[in-house]
């Protein structure tokens, strides 16, 4: 296992529940997969309302209720979060967004708008500058449709792993889809963008683990392969 | 890695995030190290409200703000999570308790009663039921504090890392407390207890993780040992 003591990896949560927030496996794997090399790590998330509240068990929208997209990532978080805008590329060697739906309800606003969708203004630029920087992004599950509005126009390499309905509206941005299993993940070396299915497929947590640990690895090669 | 797919290992959650529920670090590291053994996973949760509901952010209590413990634990399970009254230890071959305040304030009420506290009725019951069935036990971080309290009579073994106040407390109870370094776990063999300090101890998630699957190991082991 390499060491990353020298790197500091951004961790874009949403929410913690994959209904409303950030997949919590997927957001809680990552972070052990980055810890066990010892990477620094800086989460962060939008200090703004969530778009929804859903109840985890019933699948249904709990109307009226209403929770902070930055105050619920910190329980996956610790307590150890900061919001996005406060958190600057230079401070970063590589960054990581987990799924959810709280991906594309609170991170950007596919749920309600398709491929009209917009970027949360915060990460847009954020995820700008740290591309710029020629440093490593990475995106899980349902994730990549960002990478897909933000960076279209490179015709990113990216998976949702199968081609469903989803990987046709990636390409609607301009990306290029590319089919891949759960415990693998699609490295567009050229734009240092690595992308893995996870809960796009499952079926459970120790299946999306080895794509992540794959995903994290790369990062921290490809954000340690920049400094060396 | 030991195949248990022949085992149902039950986790009981108490929330999620570790000021008002579950750890979810504890509890999600708890699923992947049963999921990479193929266990089968049985998550369950009391149907009742937390105690508090306490904003992970600033560490303050939100009042006035209700949450249910089964519908918040579903958030981890990914809605597959029953309410424990209804699963009978008949249905198990052994029951993890991953830590968190939840666990002292929403499966017993030691958070503001101390020793003086009860169990949750059905929670006692099925621990009563499994360990009277010679089927393991497992506790993580504070959740030995419930052991204690249930099975103080039998002067369990248990761990809450280094001998603290609340080690002290468990001792009241009639367990002995036994120091144990956060990548170990303490086994009470005849018992078939088994505890490790996690988060009582931390620093961080790749740490927990060594002794939570060290712990998960021992669980299926002594549920396997008891089948064959």
């Amino acid at each position: 296992m390499q060491n990353a003591s020298n790197l500091n990896i951004g961790v874009v949560l949403s929410g913690s529940g994959w209904k409303d927030g950030s997949e919590i496996h997927e957001a809680v794997v990552t972070l052990l997969h980055l810890d066990r090399a010892h990477a620094g790590i800086v989460m962060m998330a939008p200090d703004t309302e969530q778009m929804d509240v859903v109840n985890h068990l019933t699948n249904k929208q709990i109307h009226g209720e209403k929770r902070n997209i930055l105050i619920e990532s910190a329980r996956i978080a610790r307590g150890d979060i900061r919001d996005i805008k406060n958190v600057s590329a230079s401070e970063l060697d590589g960054l990581i967004i987990p799924g959810g739906s709280g991906a594309m309800k609170n991170l950007c606003d596919f749920a309600t708008k398709g491929i009209n969708m917009t970027v949360n203004p915060h990460l847009e630029k954020l995820l700008k500058e740290i591309h710029a920087q020629k440093k490593p992004l990475g995106f899980i599950c349902i994730a990549p449709m960002i990478a897909a509005k933000v960076f279209g126009y490179e015709h990113p390499k990216l998976t949702l792993g199968n081609n469903s309905g989803a990987a046709r509206q990636i390409e609607a941005f301009g990306a290029k889809h590319v089919t891949c299993p759960v415990d693998d993940i699609v490295l567009d070396e050229t734009l240092k963008i690595v992308t893995t299915p996870a809960y796009m497929l499952g079926p459970s947590i120790s299946y999306i683990s080895l794509g992540i640990e794959k995903l994290v690895q790369k990062i921290l090669e490809l954000a340690d392969t920049r400094n060396s």
